[in-house]
């Protein structure tokens, strides 16, 4: 059941699209305190509290606050607060089980036994809220009813399930012909190049570089022959320069963000000075959508949207105070305390809240200041693309994911989990947040394999790709300056070859379960909890996932660690595929296990009665065989499967004809 | 065996007392590149690397290149290569098991694996180096000769093995007066309470803020009378100010480093301009170190040596330079690359090795450019405090222990391990580093408990407590502008009390085991690695130590865990201690156990045959009763224990009357 109360005058953010009638009485399970803005619950010692989407910390979230803040943040240290999402749904398991969304657009904390270790506390930054409550069956139940709420997950086509590659940057089509090269050479597959900023010409959203990557139409043509899609990056900002057409054009429209006075907003971002389109604005974003229209005319079939939170580098008029400030400092004796002003003051350029303050939008005609929607407008620039391409291409899926995010966004893309870090901690924080964003209806997703900033180890890479083979956005991906990490750079072939080749084998049932998870609003990544919530043991697992129906995994995430311990809630099979191309299984009684786990060597877990239907891999995605899967099962009677299966490129989804039942009986 | 093989022209360090005599034949084991700087070694697959002191990563250092360079690094995250120290120490073992020493005093690095997984390679600046290889029964007879190689470690008062209380900072003595009225009113238990720059008037070492600590003498009279401690910081940085006689007498006297032309160098900590006494001229060491005097004179009986890498904020000149580079920037529309231009021109204002290049020491009359000698200034400067301390109170414990240090430096003090944060992943770098730090002689060390950057939490307080307590060094301190985290801030203080209070009953065991550890060159923190060699599960163990002759401990380090996986490399005894009073005991079998731990349990395990003297506490240490310990033990058939005890303050260590043997024999 969902029950919908409203505080004060909404902005209405449409993750809803259905409403329910809003209820008269009091809020359910909360004190609501409208003087200090906060909703407050009291829990019990055992309460655990599952979702916030995109965080950092644990599975369960208890003991630390988070802020819904979209954030460039490329630390996501264990003392982070926001990362680039705002997802404020939560669910409350303990003596109460219940969801609850609050449906804000602006800036608003989640304390979850921080500041008290029992006392829950909501707090907005205004007293305009659209609260739902959920209750259920049990958590899957009540996810099941909120992501009914906000709308179907998006959907992305076939292709976007096989392996990517990204650097930031490759700088030339050379570059990326070199990369594809070179997997194929070595048979590791591959199905998509990533194009970072410097595809464009410097940095202009909708421009190429001519130079590096001449006749770009020819270019995807000829990577498409080798199965290789190329995904090419969108920026929020748009270049401020006399006679580029988007900056003209939007500059007459008037659909970028705009100062009190009227003025344009501009702020410095990869190109330097830029302007936001008011993504806010239908028109501005009907606009902007189109203008992805340049690149699908040369054959692309898939972007990312990056800093939409919006990332800011500076401001224009902060830049002039700062730049003016630091003259003070000149000649003088810096202690301690001015030593510090100058360093905030630098450090108060980029990305400073106070300039979400001085900007505005236009909603359906009215202006509205940043702060107040802020959290609207990565999600609504992937929205623009989104809409545009039911517009433009109807027929066809384009792979889209974003890095900022609202609840609402996830109809129109995935999100991929920002600029992590090359750090073994950060195979486990990807692994934490694959459940908390399903329960928030980002499907596609996935982290930064063998880590975004600083420098990677080989292990580190293999490591975090046995996990990554998962996901359903599996993409390797690395910052400017740091080590260079395709999986030809290192000294281990055969195990990257092996490790990466397993995804393609695992395609049917990794593509099946995404597909069941969106077209039931379904979470393809759960917590133990969620399936065994009588289960103490069970209930406190952190690095343990379930997987669709029948699968569970534990990736080892420990440099130099030769195996791991596993929690088995029952009785399960353990599959072993090892890099010289064996299988071993071994059934495992319920309880706790010691699992070796060679480097290279991949691993899950089969529940009882249940099926993986696997294919024999591929070089790319066309190259797998989703038609004959061969099911390894874990049968002690009888297991069925229901195994989705469509082209990956239509769109005609509920079509029955996609599902077949596998089944699979005991030898007697 | 120690053998010991020069190149080139040594800087003498004076980490080694007795050299031995230097071989003549090629390094053993390594492959020398003098062109390229290099000693090379070839791993096998199951090598395993311990040792270089202080440093981020595992027990097990394979996988990541480490450089050996003094740093003020507040951020101990995966990716750093340096902290606070420079221990040039490792141990190989696998294939072949030995020792190797790089009595070096610039900037090393140790690639372990990193760059190509099977090779370790060793590069130094320059080619002086002292190179000491040691082969001897099994890693533990390899670090026993190396630190007699070394001497003796340092030996702290009793009083520093309680609990301290520290903050940047307590502001005033009636601030430090409420710390101590609380823990005593609440019975939790406290010997130490710190005082960080602000108890100095402006910063400047050697004087006091009379106004917020008035008749200093006077207190410490007083906090005595309450059995505390008062622990103040001295930093390396003198202020640049007329005036002020350190500064005045240390210009005169020519004992501040220089420039190139003699002048002398400014750079800014703490205090703004400052100059750093050269802590590499004997004299200018003597004269710093009787500084100390002024605070002894007040009744102090310990230091900690803080910003001794040495820290520098900005150089007078850097600083000039920037503020003028940053006016090119004034009117600029900056891009990516002249963005990061701005931000690299302020941060390279800090702590930047160029400056490390324009300053100059007088050792023994000769000029040596500081970067060539950079890890032996926090070194120096400890043992100025050290070689002051045996003058001036010759026949008294003085608490010493620094941030930065290089081998040798163990010989006058311990260290803390520095700038850590409220992190759940630094409770279990704390507990990696105890091995390491001992392997190069640091036995009196610890861990800012609770974490001192960022805002912390109470549970991971409590956590972090129940590893602190087993750690010679137990502070809990946190950084201004954080989460206040004295224990009587939080809820459970009954925990809180019941944790600390653990501390003072284990004293026995603790001192006991420090005291035979300096005096027998042993390790009192060890991985099990060291003592189950022939264990492959236990040598892979990287979140459980050995602890004397008879303990192993387990901390939780993760936020809402119940309880941790243990290996047990054979049978043990699981000791708990829970906060109601009571004491469970449950043999264990060896192997994999999940072990549940409540919030506030403090648990321990006893290996067979072995015992754990211990007291009934106290609320100081002067309170407990060392005399008459009572065994717990996990007694087969027979065990005795050697128990050191002397009254703490003497330093008659050797003195045979301080061991008595303690025996239990099984109940038939």
């Amino acid at each position: 059941m969902i029950r919908r109360y409203v505080y004060g005058n909404v902005i209405e953010t449409e993750a809803v699209l259905n409403k329910p009638e809003q209820e008269n009485g009091a809020l359910p399970y909360f004190t609501v305190d409208e003087q200090a803005m906060t909703l407050s619950y009291t829990m019990e010692d055992k309460d655990q509290i599952y979702g916030l989407g995109e965080n950092v910390r644990g599975i369960n979230k208890r003991g630390w606050y988070y802020e819904s803040k979209c954030s460039d943040e490329p630390d996501h240290k264990e003392d982070r607060h926001s990362l680039y999402g705002a997802h404020n749904f939560l669910v409350v398991d303990g003596k109460e089980t219940f969801g609850i969304f609050v449906d804000y657009p602006g800036i608003i904390r989640f304390d979850v036994g921080y500041t008290r270790s029992e006392e829950l506390v909501i707090t907005a930054s205004d007293w305009n809220l659209d609260v739902y409550i959920i209750t259920g069956e049990d958590i899957k139940d009540i996810v099941r009813q909120f992501r009914h709420l906000v709308g179907r997950s998006y959907i992305a086509p076939k292709w976007a399930f096989g392996y990517g590659q990204s650097r930031w940057s490759y700088m030339s089509a050379d570059e990326v012909r070199e990369v594809v090269k070179k997997h194929r050479e070595l048979n590791i597959p591959l199905d998509s190049v990533y194009l970072d900023i410097d595809y464009m010409e410097r940095y202009k959203d909708f421009t190429l570089n001519n130079e590096a990557f001449p006749d770009f139409a020819a270019f995807n043509e000829e990577m498409k022959k080798e199965h290789i899609h190329l995904v090419p990056i969108i920026d929020a900002g748009v270049k401020q320069e006399k006679g580029y057409d988007v900056y003209e054009e939007g500059l007459e429209k008037g659909y970028f963000c705009k100062k009190e006075d009227g003025s344009p907003f501009v702020a410095a971002v990869w190109p330097g000075k830029a302007l936001f389109p008011d993504m806010l604005n239908k028109e501005a974003r009907e606009w902007f959508g189109n203008k992805y229209q340049f690149l699908l005319d040369q054959g692309v079939e898939g972007f990312w949207n990056d800093m939409n939170e919006p990332a800011i580098f500076y401001t224009e008029d902060r830049l002039k105070d700062v730049l003016e400030e630091l003259d003070r400092f000149k000649g003088q004796n810096l202690d301690m305390d001015k030593y510090y002003e100058f360093n905030g003051l630098v450090h108060s350029l980029s990305n400073n809240t106070e300039d979400y303050k001085v900007f505005y939008h236009n909603m359906n005609g009215e202006k509205i200041r940043h702060d107040r929607v802020h959290n609207l407008f990565g999600y609504n620039m992937t929205r623009a693309a989104g809409e545009a391409f039911e517009r433009l291409e109807p027929d066809k899926r384009i792979l889209m994911f974003s890095r900022s995010s609202y609840i609402g966004m996830h109809r129109y893309g995935g999100i991929w989990q920002g600029d992590n870090k090359s750090w073994w901690s950060h195979i486990l924080l990807n692994l934490k947040m694959m459940p908390s964003l399903n329960m928030c209806g980002f499907l596609y997703t996935g982290a930064d394999l063998g880590g975004f900033g600083v420098d990677t180890t080989e292990d580190l890479v293999l490591r975090w790709l046995e996990l990554g083979i998962f996901t359903p956005l599996m993409r390797n991906h690395s910052a400017m300056g740091t080590r260079v990490q395709e999986a030809y750079r290192f000294e281990k072939i055969d195990g990257f070859r092996h490790i990466i080749g397993m995804r393609y084998k695992l395609l049917p049932y990794l593509y099946s379960e995404y597909m069941k998870a969106v077209l039931r609003d379904g979470m393809m990544f759960r917590p133990l909890a969620f399936d065994y919530p009588e289960d103490r043991r069970a209930v406190k697992v952190e690095d343990q996932l379930l997987l669709g129906d029948g699968m569970m995994i534990a990736p080892v995430y420990e440099q130099n660690a030769e195996g791991r311990y596993v929690y088995l809630p029952e009785r399960m099979k353990l599959v072993r595929f090892k890099e010289d191309g064996t299988k071993e299984e071994e059934i495992l009684e319920k309880g706790d296990h010691y699992v070796e786990v060679a480097l290279t060597d991949v691993i899950f877990f089969i529940r009882p009665d249940h099926l993986i239907p696997m294919a024999t891999g591929g070089q790319c995605v066309d190259e797998v065989d989703f038609d004959h899967p061969e099911c390894i099962g874990f049968v002690d009677n009888v297991a069925e499967y229901e195994y989705y299966n469509d082209n990956g490129y239509e769109k005609d989804y509920e079509n029955p004809a996609h599902i077949t039942v596998l089944r699979m009986e005991a030898e007697k």
